[in-house]
């Protein structure tokens, strides 16, 4: 009961700040998150205790390594942090910059102006960095934000939170402005994600279960990504040697990413050629290669892919192999199997890249290229609170831009409708 | 039962269709278009004979004079939707145009490429004009549709989507990309809105409780408005002859509509001056007031507005009045009381003016001229799809562009991340 109070406050609390917000200054904006960098830094012993608390209850349940690794803060993590909101405040303040002017024949002027989204509820798990992140970046443009992290990182997420208030208060951040739930009964996300008329967003981050969850349950609109099953096509008409390089960069550079290629496409014209020389270069990087039934004719003895294969995003060190008899057959694969985030063609014939470019259907859609590029540093756009592959209002990095919206602004001289 | 399989049945076939139909270029589209124009006229009188059976049956049921006559099509109101898919082919096509380009660094050229949202189903109430619009916005946007109109219009729906199915395979338009739901059982709607891996978006048209019930049960996204409560504020430094005649107009010149204004703010230092005159030209117009105690000060014998009125949606000839002490009082009154429809400030102060506009969160803000311009006519985008009061995604009217989403479309020459 006090549960579910305590998120409706912390919400309405949240939505009474958000009109002051959306209204501040760059400047002001600028000025907190600079403090709050400042601060974190200040407090990072605080944090750091904070912190081993969450290690030492994650070890005493016995959690998985990678799972602690992701829990743990170090001072260069912490420095990290406050770098990232350092970063922020260089980035462009998109609200209230108005584009797309046009003139009507009598005499209105229309344009659209750039306006914070509202509230936005942040879900999350394990890496507490998302707290100081989604602070930055929701603040930056103009949002207030709920931040609900999981309870295995919550001394750290508490110990970050603080640390932050204190200087948004410091900075004349409007009071509610940054919402945090601190309990982590499971029934608190329950109680936010219905609060459609206080809460106008919700960004879920972590593995995909929470994410489904988030998504089947939530009465507010949500923006996602499940996953990154990522491909690489090799045409017919590839530069071989770029193919190689590429494929080898997507899968091997950070394979625990969901930008990362999960599976090769390749054309069998060039399959004899292409496979066993990329093949050699990921073995050596301990690539376990997972083939169709003509992939296991060229790279003989290794693991035959099966249907589970396809769909599988392994953020791991395994790479599912097909040959395909046309560029119509890997579209349709992606189509099928694909999730969405990033698919690549290396090709040397415009026509097919054209082609490509047009028919998949993803966040990101690459000619010659890495699909590690997706990511809102890579393109251009400072920080980033996640990548969607939703259909709607924003697709692929989400930055300041993105956690935007729009308004007409009509500009009149005393027009009336004839 | 076989309701169920059916909705279902509608609803793969157009998400089968959708992958095609967004890559159908924009000559076929446009072809498409004039011919289900040409249809419509050719088909005159079967759509009369089954309008004629609605209209029966809309007697027989005892229904207002208002709902027949929305329900009713003439020569000359078939004419008007073959006008309108003619006039949507004049549109530029959003599909495949590709801008905000940037150049990275390293060399890669990142661009956003525009492209269908996919599958659009429309929920929709009374006017069967309706049908023919939707089927024109969404084809040309190249989005796949699933119509399903109310029980009351089934005829009429039925034999205006059998013209242009004709047309449209005739032309080649996908097989299911525009889909139709024959059975009026209410359970076929939430069967629909269960859809969520074949429709990515609803667009409900119709009555704020359709509206409410829809956006209440769908699992898929929903753009909508639920209604508009539009203000005019008749600010200190109004040029009040510029007032009166935008204020007359925005309430009297189409009372029915969601754009007309339903209440007037007017500042505490020209209500004296402002309202003895707006309010005779109203009452000419036979114009029912409703106004605050400061209001009926100076307009003696008004009916006493109740907080029932303020955030009361007319769509009539009635006006509630307010006098208030500040632009910022108007501001807040809005925030409380409107539906983020549009609203307008009446000014020559160019301070109030800039505040009014970033302050007020509607989809369409206005200085000196009436809400009635909110439409996409109007606002030069042609044709639209409703008005959405939505903070996601689309805000007001919802044309071509809208009905389109983007995808990053990446240019290298062999990047890979380091």
């Amino acid at each position: 009961m006090s549960t579910i109070a305590d998120v409706v406050r912390v919400a309405q609390e949240a939505k009474r700040a958000s009109a002051e917000l959306a209204l501040l200054s760059t400047q002001a904006k600028r000025k907190a998150l600079l403090l709050m960098a400042k601060g974190l830094l200040k407090d990072t012993s605080s944090i750091k205790r904070a912190n081993a608390r969450d290690i030492k209850d994650a070890e005493a349940k016995g959690f998985s390594g990678a799972l602690i690794d992701r829990l743990r803060l170090t001072d260069s993590r912490i420095k990290d942090m406050a770098q990232s909101l350092k970063a922020i405040t260089s980035l462009k303040d998109p609200v209230g910059s108005i584009g797309e002017w046009r003139k009507r024949p009598n005499g209105l002027l229309i344009g659209k102006m750039r306006v914070s989204i509202g509230v936005v509820g942040i879900i999350y798990e394990s890496r507490p960095n998302v707290t100081s992140d989604s602070v930055g970046l929701c603040l930056m443009s103009g949002n207030a934000l709920i931040l609900r992290g999981g309870s295995e990182a919550i001394n750290s997420n508490l110990a970050i939170y603080s640390s932050l208030i204190k200087s948004a208060k410091a900075s004349g951040i409007p009071k509610g402005a940054i919402g945090f739930i601190k309990s982590t009964d499971r029934r608190a996300v329950g109680v936010l994600l219905k609060q459609r008329d206080l809460v106008d967003l919700i960004i879920p981050r972590g593995g995909e279960s929470l994410i489904k969850m988030v998504a089947e349950t939530s009465r507010i609109p949500v923006i996602k990504h499940y996953k990154g099953v990522c491909h690489t096509y090799v045409d017919k008409e590839a530069d071989l040697d770029m193919a190689e390089e590429i494929s080898f960069n997507a899968k091997v550079q950070r394979p625990g990413v969901c930008n990362a290629m999960e599976t090769l496409l390749v054309h069998k014209k060039v399959a004899k050629e292409f496979l066993p020389s990329v093949a050699k270069r990921l073995r050596d990087a301990q690539v376990e290669m997972r083939g169709c039934a003509r992939t296991r004719k060229i790279l003989k003895g290794i693991k035959a892919a099966t249907n589970k294969d396809w769909p599988e995003e392994y953020l791991d060190l395994i790479l599912s192999v097909k040959v395909v008899d046309s560029i119509d057959d890997a579209i349709a694969h992606i189509a099928c199997f694909g999730s969405q985030h990033s698919d690549a063609i290396i090709t040397e014939d415009r026509r097919a890249a054209d082609k490509f470019l047009r028919s998949v259907d993803s966040a990101a859609v690459y000619i010659n290229a890495s699909t590690r590029f997706t990511d809102g540093g890579q393109f251009g756009m400072g920080a980033e609170l996640g990548i969607s592959t939703d259909r709607l209002h924003a697709r692929g990095p989400m930055g300041l831009v993105e956690l935007t919206t729009y308004k007409y602004v009509v500009y009149g001289d005393g027009q009336i409708r004839k």
